[in-house]
């Protein structure tokens, strides 16, 4: 039995999200019946991240254990080739021992949040970024996301359907850069909880237009109540961006 | 009576091309009706370029004549809300002089095509880049592309379907530059043939990939033969990216 890390590229537009779910289409389900095509029975992927439907995934990493001695070379095309037509494509395969695994081995998860900023839709991206019709003031989102970053109690900022036990998560990164006629936002951290990301964009948004002051994202923090946050923001803007595992 | 010039992205993946036609949806079919919706009767729309089905626009440009009183604000606002859900966006609306034409007076057409190189299928942009599965010399391809800069008969690369009087035309910008995995190639000229700009790709990815020598680019060119022209790249990396207008 040999255990492959995945590196892995998806449009989450047809998908329930990552996790096999009873209603729809998951990636999840896409990668565990290309992986048993390839290895002739039930194969079992474990992911660093359960992205949500429409959240899409630009290095998400998985695990599959193989019986069959492949190449990683061989891995990658058999998994590509079972994996179409579906918006799933293996960007790299890794062997790795026994004791990684994709989920409990990750110590950093980076996400990207777009938003697109002007008046005209989105014709070409519009499954891929929040488009806001108006400019957004990047220093005012900065100086609001400077208080959530640290280890914070992000009741705020939690879905009332997150199942993780403890609301208190530590944020690594939160930093807001323009580029073009877009606004980018990043955040890295152990671990999320649910929409948390989402809910960040949400409230940073609202500061960027001018709706709220910088200084009331710390006052949403301290409430420690769901009804303070501002809005989710849509899933269409959010990438899985990057897993960090120890060497 | 008031003339309006018009920017436009689209993504051309559900159309059969910038033109109307009986065989499907195309871009102006889309515009005029969403024009019509405005005007309360119908309206023609003409545009510096006529794109293939597939083919997406970054700006292109239109113009249209309307008779009701109506600000630039105005018209953008009301077609961008009569094209959905087409994913046809409109960035600009000027006004212009009833001299100005789309098509006519348009001095200069820039298209872009992205080719990306790697191995695995790209999920994300698919239907937006060509993608290789290997690495391209671009050193090699520009220098089998400044073969095709300035004035020749380029019957080589244009579809035997092209209904233009002349294969005589002017290439004035034909640039390959990498950008992260993928080669973007910039074309700019007067105006072009049938098919030049995907016939040009087709046969530089030939020279980027070592199969032909950049000085091959040159004996195709001069042999005048259609058959001499590598194959034509697809539709679904090219982009319009701009017409240019006297001031």
């Amino acid at each position: 039995m040999s255990r492959f890390k995945l590196t892995i590229e998806f449009d989450g537009t047809p998908f329930v999200g990552w996790q096999r779910q009873e209603n729809g289409p998951s990636v999840q389900q896409s990668l565990e019946e290309a992986a048993a095509a390839l290895e002739g029975k039930k194969v079992i992927a474990h992911a660093a991240g359960r992205t949500d439907a429409g959240v899409h995934g630009l290095a998400m990493v998985a695990h599959i254990n193989l019986d069959k001695e492949l190449s990683t070379d061989a891995v990658m095309g058999a998994l590509n080739h079972h994996l179409k037509p579906a918006p799933i494509s293996i960007l790299k395969v890794e062997r790795v021992s026994s004791d990684f695994h994709a989920r409990f081995s990750c110590y950093r998860r980076s996400y990207l949040y777009r938003i697109l900023t002007r008046r005209a839709p989105a014709a070409l991206d519009h499954k891929r970024v929040w488009r806001v019709p108006y400019d957004l003031d990047v220093d005012a989102m900065q100086a609001g996301a400077d208080h959530l970053i640290g280890k914070h109690d992000f009741t705020t900022f939690r879905s009332t359907m997150c199942q993780t036990d403890s609301p208190v998560k530590t944020l690594e990164t939160l930093s807001i850069s323009r580029v073009g006629e877009e606004v980018h936002i990043h955040c890295a951290a152990p671990s999320f909880l649910h929409n948390q990301v989402r809910s960040f964009v949400g409230t940073l948004e609202r500061v960027g237009a001018g709706k709220w002051q910088p200084r009331k994202v710390k006052e949403v923090l301290e409430a420690c109540d769901r009804i303070a946050c501002g809005p989710v923001a849509p899933a269409r803007g959010l990438y899985f961006l990057r897993a960090d595992y120890p060497d």
